[in-house]
């Protein structure tokens, strides 16, 4: 698989599929147990497929929120201030088209060797592993574990109205919002994998 | 404020606002910026008690369900199993009452003092600090974080249903739904604590 549509221009950094993705230390039997444990089955996966054709063109208006969102909250806009605390126009430019491309891989890519490596790369650029590595940016060098988690309820809750924009029934949006919820929680939870020591974890 | 009404039974090692409880290494100004990073607001409280009395008759058919799902995985089912991989009824009777409890708690309970306090106690329950001492539980004596976090997808995917049984309008049990995955993940993150160094964390 193709890294990203070749239509589309390249997205500095976004190394899905590519040598240049982390590797990641968990197996496919490990996804495999942490897919049962959020509960995704394949009746999940249409509705997985469906809330990215309708997320699609919202993506970066979902970003936009969420950006402003924290940029409400002084200790939240510090992961992506310079390290004084100033804006940091830049950096947030440079990573906003990988954080619009992960709400579509979060419905569309499958769960897979590259996905598994690209979801370790991703945890390691929350911390002092790799944060600011991508966009030699000056910044905080760690996000604690404790906000990335927490501001997952964000994620969560205002998707929902952006999958009830495009008319789909009552039901559809509720799998959708189910399978968005599964979809989520696994890339959050393999997310925090550096935090943790493996055996702990 | 009491640990319980007087009119319930006691619930054995439930020791929410009593001095066997942990006591929590975060401050309420720790409190306040998680409630930010999860988007708590005071919009959100009157739903949140709304879903408390729709779900307060209600959870302990959700903890049955999310006990039968977690049985249906042997990965998962083993935190509650002997160690060398049993049904385990008696654990299984003994902590049934407090994670029934624990569902109206997180749509009742202030979050105060108390209850980073309590939280804290239930966080090291998962842990090897405290994992079946209160129940003198024989059982495996960790759960990973891993199966702590994506197990939570669930809680928050099947809420949905249960907030719908009441009549209430679609918008309602939007914004039931949206106040009860705020307050998840608030507890579910603060339960992460005792598993990362207070830094990283």
């Amino acid at each position: 698989m193709n890294a990203q549509p070749s239509s589309a221009p390249a997205i500095l950094g976004y190394t899905y599929a590519t040598p240049d993705a982390a590797r990641s230390p968990l197996t496919l039997d490990d996804l495999d147990r942490l897919k049962q444990a959020v509960g995704l089955t394949p009746e999940d996966e249409p509705y997985r497929r469906m809330a990215g054709e309708v997320l699609a063109d919202q993506a970066e208006d979902m970003v936009t929120a969420w950006r402003a969102q924290l940029a409400e909250h002084p200790h939240l806009a510090i992961y992506s201030a310079t390290p004084d605390g100033h804006p940091n126009p830049d950096y947030s430019a440079a990573s906003k088209p990988r954080f619009v491309r992960w709400v579509i891989d979060a419905c569309t890519r499958p769960f897979d060797q590259a996905w598994l490596d690209y979801q370790h790369e991703i945890g390691l650029r929350h911390t002092r592993d790799k944060k600011n590595v991508t966009d030699h940016a000056k910044s905080t060098d760690h996000i604690p574990m404790r906000y990335l988690l927490a501001f997952t309820a964000v994620v969560l809750v205002t998707a929902r109205d952006y999958l009830a924009r495009h008319g789909h029934s009552a039901d559809d949006i509720d799998k959708m919002h189910a399978a968005w919820t599964k979809a989520v929680m696994l890339h959050v939870t393999v997310w925090t994998q550096p935090y943790v020591a493996l055996e702990n974890w």
